[in-house]
């Protein structure tokens, strides 16, 4: 097990040189430095599912698929479990963390909430890349009201 | 404590990231990705450093200090120590691992060689940065004669 704050700061780094990257400061540079973001978490969600003992991976119910996420996957990189989980039962599921590891730092202001998606896209690709080794493709946005809580929402895509 | 994994997957996104972005194929973007690489290593090295319990900090002999890189920096990233720590008594250290782990999925072939720097740049500013919390100004280098080996060269640079 790696030290937990090792993800933490290298995501720091990530996110910083990202945007240091696509220095362009108009809506199109931001929202490539997202899509980038996005990509890499989705790639390393794919890698953690697959690193799920094979029992997880004969879930049949899309909503175990979703309570293993809040719990074990969560767990494996934020060292907490979510906070709560709800779903329409029409297959939107909204994920919620009160105190999400990646924005506790930031100050808790209404000035800090634009900066907030750049740190959330990272983890919404996660949150996707493990769905669909788990064979459920699914799109995933994120939203912060209030630093830190922070909702997932995940709306299944059905083929 | 995360996935131990979480941190492979992630550097190697990183170092892919980095190198789709710096698409010069010469020899100047290729140094650029290097030392952004190294940069982000130092930073996080540096982090990880100020995590260090007081007493750590407190360590008076140059050699204690790397030794304390050896085993407990070392475990606490890669979940394993350091394979031997050599000194010229004279400022330079080098630190061998036999299997290094961000090196270790690449196949042992020659031709991979000159693939291995970029997987070690991060990882020699981890080591310049861990160092500079602890009040100790250096350059580091990394080198492969074979794959999985490598061995990090510590010169110790005096005031």
């Amino acid at each position: 097990m790696a030290d937990a704050a090792l993800f933490e700061f290298l995501h720091t780094e990530m996110v910083a040189e990202l945007w240091a990257h696509h220095s362009d400061p108009g809506p199109g540079g931001q929202k490539m430095s997202l899509s980038v973001l996005e990509g890499m978490g989705f790639r390393v969600g794919q890698a953690l599912g697959e690193r799920l003992p094979q029992e997880t991976l004969a879930f049949r119910e899309e909503l175990d698929i979703l309570k293993f996420l809040c719990k074990d996957l969560w767990v494996a990189v934020f060292q907490k479990q979510m906070d709560s989980l709800r779903t329409n039962h029409q297959g939107t599921y909204v994920l919620q963390d009160n105190s999400f590891p990646l924005l506790i730092r930031m100050a808790a202001g209404l000035q800090y909430l634009e900066e907030a998606p750049k740190f959330l896209a990272f983890t919404c690709g996660l949150l996707r890349g493990a769905l669909s080794t788990l064979g459920i493709k699914s799109l995933v946005t994120a939203s912060v009201a209030s630093l830190p809580t922070c909702k997932f929402q995940v709306v299944i895509q059905k083929t």
